[in-house]
């Protein structure tokens, strides 16, 4: 713990490398471009888990499993879809191993399967083809689940939470009777996962609705939470897709409506999954390394005792378990550090390593004028707290910090927003302080990827706040009508 | 709904299928062995989880998440693991699709993998090479960590939750600086899956420890609970293993003790899975569909009315109102059934098939008497119920079921519990009456499969029970010296 981490502006990517390693939040496993999840990073992950959960069912959903296993042929059925992800799958080919010539293990030849499997990269094609026995009328609809899973997808280029081979989600998979339902269904779930971000992980987000080159496969339409790390590249959060009816056709899912008429069924996915972890990171941590908002931190706060002797120690400790128990009951989430052979400098460094928002300790002068030495996570600030009514004073700095990352969090975005008219300046901007920027765009498909190939940068989204009145304007590219500015930004 | 369940005594296989499809627990997949949980059957599996997890995390455990790909060559360095496992394993080969001659979608030859790619059917190995890279003295001991995933063992005869080739377990892994911590660790561990079993599940266990030819793949003793379903055949529903330092030295996990010392460390892992599904279903239910204990209920009372007219159900749906918000205030879970169009009869077969433990309903007459009627899904007993201190009364009646459960299961396993001296009545008990048979063995592996291979019976486990002082005997089959009885059933 005494390894420093490299500073954000001298390397961002290699700080946050270090930071995901040193914080005990995952490392690199030994499959290539696959993650272990430790066990600090992993009770995050539970708790933003938790939440979204709670989110769901309170809006109607019900939890449910689908195999991990899909067929092949399921692929081809959806043609958008599969082009979108035919190209990153793991395949199943075997299902036996035996011992070789010389004792080795090797795959049994003779245990080939007739058809080829893939593990699930998103799983619409093995959920329509279920939905088509469950789905007879109106009666079954809508049909609101999810499923909180792992996907393999084979990425060439990995990065812990960002890219990985296999990572852990949540998959939403609705079906409704019309397409109303249906897109207003993925409007919820679009300020579900922006109400999340914002008021869990203290992450401003724009919401907003991809363009067609940036759509899900076999979507109708995408729309997306983007947030801004902190070093001006964009990040996209959450995406909840209107699929129309191309699965329900793909698959054959068909209702009789209360008219007694046959339709095709009106469907909806929507996803976010453990990147969130690295959106955490790399929107509040520091050189010191992580900063987590307190609601999702696993130790809200950490109580450590500053004694000169055993005496001392045992005095201090007696006073500790109490507060200790006053926190506890007022529900706030406490780890009481107990190493008594650490140095407390050292400690202090291992939990501001790992994030924990408020650092409190304890000392025979501070007991004996009864405060305590509270440290905040965030702003590093010390101050001496009374300790009566200790409980409502944490709770309330716990709030104020939440409140405070938050605010951080969106005047840095602010500040890194530009609004921008001219291509030159859109690509200086780009080069020198990122961010997002927005920008009128001619709609045309040509434009974006002249664009993207000049600049690196990509459409984010198209902002539903455009909906409520938008400013015309023309093409910072080539100059033709714009019904409105989109944001542009270089991603992860 | 209106379709009925072939009885028990008349197809108990064909009984417990149709009872998995028609309460709406889960179905076959398109994959071979593979199963949908669906959303009924995964809150079941939720409220399980939840439990388990609360008392994972009281006892100091921590859940993280590692990779679902092993890499092959993992496997050959736990020579009796490979054993166990090689022989129904998931080959991952290739990681992309493309498209072939024809258009069609055909494996990528070029994407073949240089080492093949498990999918985990547990996860020791990958696991213990990771916590070689965590362990470097008693500091860090002990390890305990647990994770919630799907895990993958190409079975060839499959059953729904019973077995299948893919299963969603928890499966804890823990490291500890002794043998003695590491076997109190398994122990402790198999009285928290003994006291779920009973206390949540109304499923009476034995706690024992396996025969060598039964012991898990890797391990050096594995513990085990037992229960016995309503056909007579026994279960095993978890399994805690102590490892030894087995995996410890197949991948070098060594650890500096506080003497300074180094030496391996030793092991545990356990796991409980969605075969407790399987065993829920066979322990309680009956003719008519499920029975599910009220703790693990996902709706512990379902409301009905029963009405002649539309001002009728205006009135009763108004009472029925406020009788739910007082229910679920008490923390009951209560669902309305409140489709209008369907008749009583009809819902209540419904819920009656669901299992749900008690069903309320309300008509005029009710109403006007200050009371609802009330029907027990375990007895189908009615009775009329005042409607004052509602919460209480329907609080107590769960508990009252709950036990009555257990009680009737304890009933069974013990008249279905059989002492036996005898060889030839112990092969007319398996083939008349089944159950558990308590009998002398000699010790010997040889006794054992002969016995397996003339009667399909398997010693289930030496009960621990025996620890507090066996009585000693004579083999059942070779007449040599037994140290005490032992558990022989014919089991799933």
């Amino acid at each position: 713990m005494a390894k420093e981490l490299t500073p954000r502006n001298t390397d961002y990517s290699q700080w946050y490398n270090e930071l995901v390693g040193l914080a005990g939040l995952a490392e690199h496993a030994a499959v290539r471009g696959c993650m272990v999840i430790k066990p600090y990073g992993y009770s995050i992950w539970e708790n933003m888990q938790a939440v979204l959960d709670t989110k769901f069912k309170e809006t109607g959903h019900l939890n449910a499993y689908f195999p991990l296993l899909i067929p092949k042929s399921f692929f081809s059925k959806e043609a958008s879809h599969v082009k979108g992800f035919a190209k990153e799958c793991a395949v199943v080919t075997h299902y036996r191993l035996k011992n070789g010539p010389d004792g080795e293990i090797i795959v049994d030849e003779e245990a080939k399967l007739d058809e080829e499997l893939i593990i699930r990269p998103t799983s619409e094609t093995t959920i329509w083809n279920t939905y088509k026995g469950w789905i007879e009328s109106y009666r079954d609809l809508p049909l609101l689940v999810n499923q909180w899973a792992n996907v393999v997808r084979w990425e060439m280029r990995t990065r812990l939470f960002l890219r990985t081979s296999e990572f852990l989600w949540q998959e939403g998979h609705t079906a409704h009777a019309t397409a109303e339902e249906a897109l207003a269904e993925s409007r919820l779930i679009l300020d579900i996962y922006a109400e999340f971000a914002e008021e869990w992980m203290a992450m401003p987000v724009i919401k907003g609705v991809k363009t067609e080159s940036e759509r899900f496969g076999g979507a109708e339409e995408t729309y997306a939470i983007e947030a801004l790390m902190q070093d001006g590249k964009a990040l996209q959060a959450g995406t909840s897709h209107f699929l129309g009816q191309n699965f329900a056709k793909a698959f054959d899912v068909r209702f009789t409506g209360r008219d007694g008429k046959q339709d095709y069924v009106w469907a909806t996915s929507w996803g976010v999954s453990t990147r969130l972890m690295g959106a955490l990171v790399m929107s509040h941590s520091d050189d010191q390394g992580l900063v987590l908002p307190p609601k999702l931190a696993p130790i809200q706060v950490v109580l450590i005792t500053v004694h000169r002797s055993e005496e001392e120690l045992d005095t201090l400790n007696l006073r500790l378990g109490e507060m200790a128990q006053e926190l506890k009951s007022a529900g706030i989430r406490v780890h009481r550090d107990k190493r008594d052979d650490l140095r407390p400098g050292f400690k202090y460094a291992e939990w501001e390593m790992k994030g924990v928002p408020i650092r409190l300790s304890l000392g025979m002068r501070d007991l004996n004028a009864g405060t305590a030495e509270i440290a905040r996570r965030d702003t590093k600030e010390k101050l001496s707290i009374p300790l009566s009514g200790l409980a409502n004073r944490v709770s309330a700095l716990l709030d104020q910090i939440q409140q405070s990352l938050f605010s951080k969090a969106l005047a840095f975005r602010d500040e890194n927003t530009t609004v921008c008219d001219d291509y030159l300046e859109f690509q200086r901007i780009l080069d020198e302080k990122g961010g997002f920027i927005l920008a009128h765009w001619d709609g045309k498909v040509e434009t974006e990827q002249r664009i993207k190939d000049e600049t690196k940068a990509t459409i984010r989204c198209i902002p539903l706040s455009r909906e409520a009145g938008a400013e015309k304007g023309n093409c910072i590219l080539t100059g033709q009508p714009s019904e409105g500015r989109v944001v542009f930004a270089r991603a992860y």
